[in-house]
């Protein structure tokens, strides 16, 4: 396997699980003090890394909760946001500038905020109320694991959640075995379609920010590759009439309440194009988690799935991931 | 201009403002009524076409205001809908599959329906507790103007309604009007790229929606042209990298609070692509509008100027905008 650091990897979840009583602390303080609603802001893929929470906070409980785009919240607002919500914001850098804008909006009307940065000592870490660090720390997910489900159980939505805690202990042992799992179709995967003109990216519910993100910030952003994403209800209501024996379509599903909307683009797309690849959180195993949290882990699972493409394809395409042509190399 | 019949574009708008009656009797029952919350569900275009009133809502009130297509909110629910909310519908057939199965779902759950339908005596009408049929009516956007306008107007958040009401009776002739003084640009946008093998559509708050509609069930569906629509401030987030100075990229420009947004990306596209074109709002005059509603036509506005590519377009393709490969065609 390319590119594939097991032991780094195992470091670096560990990094993150260890961080855990400080992140309950985090939950359990919020929750002491009361609050409205949730709030998600931040843009790209900070904000599509946090949006899968969205849907499993409606699912699980009757929070109301929000994902903004940080530009957008500075010019427009949000009529739930109030002096008593609560926002979670995301940034690797921890000096992104919409996020750092957005978060002194939300500072000046006395919303906690609680954000999730890579770097330390930086200008998020240090106007937001409560922070954690991860460095290194892989997956970011595993962090909104715990702060969320932390927070779903201090409010008797999520009874299950100490279970479920302890068994995030082994989740960077399971996207370990995930990626080996997964290697074999991704390098496949890349080989066989770097070279196309055009994608179509299809996933639904708790996959579709992961969906929206790999296209945008990786396929896109990374490999300047032309990609055109959609959700799975979405899709027959407009871009399935693009699907030809050569267009080239890949689907995620997922294994949470929308699967069945997945289910049915796949079986559109395997009559229709010759050129068409799924990848399925049911196929793989997670070792040390139970069951009937697995539809909660399809995000990170299926992230992991994808970072294989991605290790895979830039050496297939001899670009690296780090190539830019305008972010953060021109002014605009 | 072809493909233009001014007489009946007026009558068909006249046909939706002579029922304005009939639609603030419905707004008006549904705030003597109550209610906690607005949901729009739908799909494809109908709901893009109630999306910006999302953003109009969320803008002038504090009303609680959620969009989910149908095919979710069947699979997921949403944690917000009860028995006190009200749901917008819309269907130009009035027996859209998952659109009849959430009115179903909606109807069990004791949620009051308003829906906007193109066919008298549909499932829809028969199954909405009220509805507005607007057969050859157009646009849709009217009769939403005027049940939103006055539900925030019956709640204290828009004093001037009356005049905006009494002044969208000129709308239809605004969007006449406007259609011509756009038609010569959108006749030159069609020919010079109907044959681009890969385009960019960019636009952000209120106008979001109408690109992502018009990207999804005009350009892909009706014309088979491939087409990644992003918003404005998530375009800096990735998709910009895939510009290069023969990528055609398209902008609209919103006269709404998101405006600068949309600068940010024509100043980027100006630069380095030499196949951009921008369509904006600010440069149509719009005879018998007060300036100070002008932010909340530009969907409809954007729309027509839209179709006027679209009118265009098909006779450059000499494809008719009604051919279908499988929707409505094959079974799946």
């Amino acid at each position: 396997m390319i590119n594939f650091d097991e032991k780094s990897m195992l470091a670096n979840g560990a990094y993150i699980y260890d961080q855990r009583g400080h992140m309950e602390a985090i939950a359990d303080q919020i929750c002491k003090e009361g609050f409205d609603n949730i709030f998600f802001t931040s843009s790209g893929g900070s904000i599509a890394m946090m949006n899968p929470f969205v849907d499993i906070i409606n699912e699980m409980s009757d929070i109301p909760v929000y994902s903004i785009i940080s530009a957008d919240l500075l010019l427009t607002g949000h009529n739930q946001l109030r002096k008593n919500s609560v926002a979670f914001l995301a940034s690797k850098s921890g000096d992104t500038k919409e996020t750092m804008e957005a978060a002194r909006y939300l500072k000046e009307r006395g919303v906690r905020m609680i954000s999730v940065i890579g770097k330390e000592h930086s200008p998020l870490e240090e106007i937001s109320d409560h922070s954690v660090i991860y460095k290194d720390g892989r997956p970011q997910e595993l962090i909104m694991y715990l702060l969320i489900g932390r927070i779903l159980y201090n409010k008797g939505f999520f009874p299950d959640y100490p279970k479920f805690a302890d068994e995030l202990k082994e989740l960077p042992a399971v996207l370990v075995s995930v990626r080996k799992a997964a290697d074999e179709k991704a390098k496949k995967y890349a080989e066989t379609y770097y070279k196309e003109p055009y994608n179509i990216w299809v996933a639904s519910g708790n996959l579709w920010p992961v969906c929206y993100a790999y296209a945008m910030c990786v396929l896109e952003e990374s490999q300047w590759i032309r990609t055109k994403s959609v959700s799975s209800p979405e899709f027959f209501h407009g871009t399935l009439e693009l699907v030809e024996k050569d267009v080239c379509a890949t689907l995620l599903i997922t294994e949470g309440k929308t699967r069945p909307l997945d289910l049915r683009v796949k079986g559109f797309l395997e009559q229709y194009t010759d050129k068409f690849t799924y990848f399925d959180c049911a196929e793989y195993a997670y070792p040390g988690i139970s069951d009937e949290f697995r539809w909660m882990l399809s995000p990170v699972v299926m992230n992991a799935v994808l970072q294989r493409i991605s290790k895979n394809i830039e050496v297939v395409t001899n670009h690296s991931l780090d190539i830019r042509r305008y972010y953060r190399t021109v002014n605009y």
